[in-house]
């Protein structure tokens, strides 16, 4: 859903789109499907999606292969975001967007491209470390030095995230506005894959989030949950 | 060779040592069994190999599937180490080293440990942008921003880079004078794999600055060259 309107976003802003997914090992690898559903409906000039085995190294209930951390469920959220002494989450993946933006800079690199858009957002940052505005601002200046483009005269890198001051349910709105189709994508950390769909936990920190961006938002959310069967 | 004499400096610095490896697409991805064997000798606690596919983005002749980028070979350097203008090779990957600190980043705050050692040097930096003293700043002080362990009260990472400012000569020395057995390493970008050995071409950019530090340090380059044969 973050992802979607950050994508909304820079075609909003005039941007000739490529898009980049991580197979990383996730539990919830069934975002990629969502992924390339809403790389189609956005017509980007191409989708690609990088293989990279995070769960080689565990430490996230996101990544874990041995079963032992658990995606931790029905957890309080202070409507206002977590503050700065709140516990990092079990969903916590190791440096994970430093690994996503380093591929993402090399592909740039490649491509031409100096504008980096990510989908972080004011709910996570106070959660998890590497969402908030100063390891945006560290990871600008490391993109410049760490390049061959970034050491031509004048080349710098932009990491654009244009909803890191946005709530749950502003990214909702701004979907609207955008014309973004929220039905297209996935969120849940924990889902139950069926035959003929993939249900959304409606219980994990990250359907919990969603939804209450939804509620909050005064939309209903089009996706499928398992607890709608309930 | 650079990764087996770093590790053995972060031996004899009395560090408790994990080995970490990409299988990143590369050409030479026989490096991999080399890095095994070093990592076996030195008896590190783990040895690790992370699957990262960058040969999905291209860009690289180290990393083309296509075929349409070519190893080079043969180039005369300037024994005084390229210069500021010297041209960026064509075996640069874009963002390597940027996405390989990531990784260990993670792969570090998972074990707690807070010292990552990677083997860049003198000859590497003028030409590989990734490999500059300022690019290794700017990644410990994203470091610090990046991760859950970042954030505890006085934590902070270290990127530690012995060789920085040693040449190619300097770095055998090294090795003699740490006990690192060069015979177990494997240096070239495009190695010949016959049955029985593995046979560096001895023209690629990475060969020709070896056998010239095995040259100037005075010492016989231990493994096998497909130039001996003709």
């Amino acid at each position: 859903m973050d992802s979607a309107v950050t994508l909304a976003e820079a075609r909003a802003r005039g941007f000739e789109t490529f898009a980049l997914s991580f197979n990383y090992g996730q539990r919830h690898a069934v975002e990629l499907e969502a992924a390339a559903r809403v790389a189609a409906a956005a017509s980007v000039r191409e989708h690609r999606v990088v293989t990279l085995d995070l769960s080689a190294l565990g430490g996230s209930a996101l990544t874990d292969a041995t079963g032992d951390i658990e995606v931790p469920k029905d957890r309080d959220f202070d409507p206002a975001g977590p503050s700065d002494t709140s516990p990092i989450p079990a969903t916590y993946v190791p440096a994970r967007n430093t690994v996503f933006l380093s591929v993402a800079l090399g592909w740039a690199e490649i491509l031409g491209a100096r504008h980096i858009f990510l989908g972080v957002n004011a709910v996570d940052y106070s959660g998890y470390p590497d969402c908030r505005p100063e390891f945006l601002a560290a990871f600008e200046s490391l993109a410049a030095l760490a390049t061959a483009a970034g050491t031509e005269e004048g080349a710098r890198f932009y990491i654009e995230a244009p909803l890191l001051e946005l709530s749950k349910a502003d990214i909702v709105r701004r979907a609207a506005a955008l014309g973004a189709d929220l039905s297209l994508t996935h969120t849940c950390y924990d889902p139950v894959v069926e035959a003929r769909a993939v249900l959304s936990c409606g219980h994990c920190d990250a359907c919990v989030l969603r939804l209450a961006g939804f509620r909050e938002a005064g939309v209903t959310d089009p996706i499928p949950y398992a607890s709608d069967l309930l």
